[in-house]
């Protein structure tokens, strides 16, 4: 102990991006061995699925998990996670630093993308070599042509890969992407995360396949059951709401226009020529200045009146790839196979300029939901799984509805899965957890749970007086042949009265109630379906 | 729209660590202007409380928000954010880099301090800069002589400080350190988190003196109640149980031991030259070999099985600073002046290597607290004040703990505060809101609460019982003279009989019970207090 704590003079020192997630991999979701394996696994799987989404490929995953040293024969161990994907491959000159590096990736643009830190994968890689120190492996081929294949180690201190070894094999006509990593892993306290993960996220991406071998070699299959897949999302412009004075700094440092007038149009999200003129008016800037020739106090001023100015379109969705409500249903039923369900996608919104869209469903019953409300939450298609309590979506369904208005019984088996696109999605931690309370957000996850509630609150009231009607009617079934028989006997006639089309008619009354209750409780019911709905349609 | 969206072609590029924080603000609790005013103001105050600790000089610091601009009349707008501390000053080589980079710092070391991320302080600058373009203003002297006074704007692309203006004068014997920095704000929306955050401060500090000036102009004096000051926290060597494959590399790295039985009694915590044999022999490695000549798959050999020897002591706290019961008594007197409370200083434990200490209050009643049970919480003298649900001590208070059993009354007025120090706290998030639960942490909370509860029960139990006699010897009181009076009526006598020794009695009675009740109840009470108690100690 002798030497420890005697230096009280400060020193300073500086470390890598590298260093400091190597540091602090909490924060990144490494919390121990058993949390590490999951994100290592959904690190790697996500980067698969977007690099599959993004060209349109109909993605096939492969993912194992073996133990990697048979001398070890207890949690936590050594295991090697493969996965395996038929993606568009890794560019050659991209490769190393694409996995190698921190902070250094294809997510810093405005695009909506399962990740968006550019961290994750380099992470689990980073992870991995902390604990077991082998090298991760790499093959890619964005051709079908050439594979390379590459084994490297990450130098933490300089951030920065070092490549072991390289090769250029034929590719055999197979592309996508291979990434082999050895991690020190719990998959005895992770199992039921990792299964949840790709159960829920089979949910959302029901056109995919995705095999998951666990380490004792047990084969979870989650097969495709739609050909369609969901518009890629694009890459769009800023939008004027969502801009700071760095920002607009870097634009005109970028910019090619010699007039605001042309540079506002060009360079955001929402702005026409017209609008532009109008802006830069209200704003006190003459239209032909040069962009570059603002002063500093001119760019603040131009900045602040942006958000000032009331007459920009919000933002457009176009750019977004939400799931849309034929295959939010497939998804659905797949996996939840529920006696009711239905789906709302909301309008597109905006926060601080970036546009989301909320789909949120509503499932009931059926053999597979468990008693009590259970909530499925996504974030550009991830399944959140942590931190339930801290999610916005979380806060709505406990504290801002008033259930009992909906008349639902108290222990209804329910789902509600919610579903928010967004270039951004606000997550208040690097692991990705769980979303903020923006306001936005919160008024659209609210209107959208409104909305399916009031659907599902028809379903069972109509289900119930359905219900009343088939007894009143095994009711009259039961006794009206007795009565009539009384009558006979009493009359002193031959034939009973004709009780037959008495019970007729009730069958009939019975019905026209119901399909005036419905129109008025399900006035806006077109998209409320049951599975017998959904597999005619 | 015409060109967005159009480029699909993946392209990769690299950010710097500025860049990272300054697009991913969020997630160090610069989220809005109002988030953002009480994080820049916590930031810079955090700093400086730690830079006066470290060098035990009882703080004195001043902050100050000031609109700043006369023009602007509503929030959000720019605030002028100024804080002013007496601690040890910058050294001028260091100024520069420590407010105008990102991961540049004092704080990457194995030691207590509030920052931990080193990030803090130049988030704020960032944040000001992108939102005001006003450059930050700093002066500090370390000798009271010279005098240093820079104004700096941050490179966010480079991750570099450009400095604007630098200039010497005389210190006038002034030692310390001011920052000025404006930011968009929102006080309206802030200003009961910035006033419960220094009060919460205040609470664990109270050997310090802090002022506050509000945007009204209205000054918060919190002052000073005790001279006496924690010892500071020391640096530390890491333990054996705390280290991975990298952090092993890099300490043989710079080891200038020649064996291995040198090597690890001088670079690892409790690990004495007898212990370091006694390993080496578990590890199957030879003392005498350089820790330089260690392959690869010998390393990986070497940590795991540090991670596996069981002989090691476990982590010492010396290093550590906690409160201590009677700062932290005086900080629970100050703030919440309750009717009882009890403090728990918990024995040093420790998590994956790094030592930490539990110290809980439990504070009942008084004309401050409000009913029901208020939780403070603090890391490292820090109030956590978001995202409470999430944090470990929430859980324990909430799910762990079964009050029925202590019989304390519902909606009984309680504040239960926690302090944990630690050299690295297991926060989730960068913006230190709320610690995860590990297990040892949860365990130490557990069993500190459940002491200040039994304690409580006592207190309470004893009180009811107090006032049970009282109410009977009031009764007594009242009914005794009457009795007496019927009786010495009835007996034809000219003097009741001699009811006030009666009344002697009982009371002496109670109170022996009472003593045989308390020594019962309250055995391991000797650390319980009332107000009065301590006045008088």
């Amino acid at each position: 102990m002798g030497e420890e704590g005697e230096n009280l003079k400060e020193t300073f020192s500086e470390i890598s991006p590298s260093d400091f997630f190597y540091r602090n991999r909490d924060l990144a979701g490494f919390t121990n061995p058993s949390r590490a394996l999951y994100s290592t696994v959904r690190e790697l799987v996500e980067n698969s699925l977007d690099a599959c989404e993004i060209e349109r490929i109909p993605p096939e995953i492969y993912t194992r998990i073996t133990p990697f040293d048979p001398s070890e024969n207890e949690d936590p161990r050594k295991y090697l996670v493969r996965v395996q994907d038929n993606g568009p491959g890794v560019a050659p000159d991209y490769i190393a630093e694409a996995f190698g590096k921190v902070l250094y990736g294809s997510k810093y643009k405005l695009r909506q993308s399962r990740g968006m830190f550019g961290l994750g994968g380099t992470m689990a890689i980073l992870y991995g070599q902390i604990t077991s120190n082998k090298p991760v492996k790499i093959q890619t081929s964005t051709d079908g042509i050439k594979k390379y294949s590459l084994t490297l180690m990450i130098d933490i201190e300089k951030n920065k890969p070092i490549i072991l070894d390289k090769k250029v094999d034929d590719a055999r006509k197979i592309k996508g992407t291979v990434v082999e990593v050895v991690v020190e892993g719990d998959y005895l306290r992770s199992s039921q995360k990792i299964q949840e993960y790709f159960k829920q996220t089979a949910l959302v991406v029901p056109y995919a396949n995705i095999t998951f071998v666990d380490p004792m070699g047990r084969i979870y299959n989650y097969l495709m059951t739609t050909q369609e897949m969901p518009p890629p999302p694009k890459e769009t412009l800023p939008h004027p709401y969502g801009i700071d004075v760095e920002f607009m700094r870097r634009m005109i440092r970028q910019s090619k226009e010699l007039t605001l007038s042309k540079f506002m149009p060009k360079r955001f999200h929402r702005v026409g020529a017209k609008t532009a003129i109008k802006f830069l008016q209200f704003a006190g800037l003459d239209p032909n200045r040069d962009p570059k020739s603002l002063t500093d106090e001119e760019i603040v001023n131009l900045v602040s009146s942006m958000h000032k100015f009331e007459e920009f379109l919000p933002p457009d969705a176009n750019c977004l790839s939400p799931l849309g409500e034929k295959i939010f249903s497939a998804g659905i039923i797949k996996e939840l196979a529920p006696e009711f369900f239905t789906v709302v996608v909301r309008p597109p919104s905006a926060y601080s300029g970036f546009p989301f869209i909320v789909e949120l469903a509503l499932a009931y019953g059926g053999r597979q939901l468990d008693k009590g409300i259970k909530l499925y939450r996504y974030a550009n298609r991830i399944p959140l799984l942590y931190d339930e309590a801290s999610d916005v979506a979380w806060k709505v369904i406990n504290e801002e509805i008033d259930w009992k208005r909906y008349k639902i019984p108290l222990e209804a088996p329910i789902a509600v899965v919610v579903n928010i696109s967004s270039t951004r999605i606000p997550y208040k931690t690097v692991g990705k957890e769980y979303i903020a309370d923006r306001p936005e957000i919160e008024r659209e996850l609210k209107n959208a749970l409104r909305e399916t509630l009031r659907k599902l609150s028809a379903y069972l009231s109509r289900r119930t007086s359905e219900e009343h009607e088939k007894r009143k009617i095994n009711l009259y079934m039961k006794y009206l042949p007795l009565i009539a028989g009384f009558a006979k006997e009493l009359a002193g006639e031959n034939k009973p009265p004709n009780y037959k089309r008495l019970l007729e008619q009730s069958r009939e009354e019975a019905v026209e109630e119901e399909k005036v209750n419905v129109s008025e409780e399900g006035r806006k019911g077109e998209g409320q379906k049951t599975i017998e709905d959904f597999a005619n349609s």
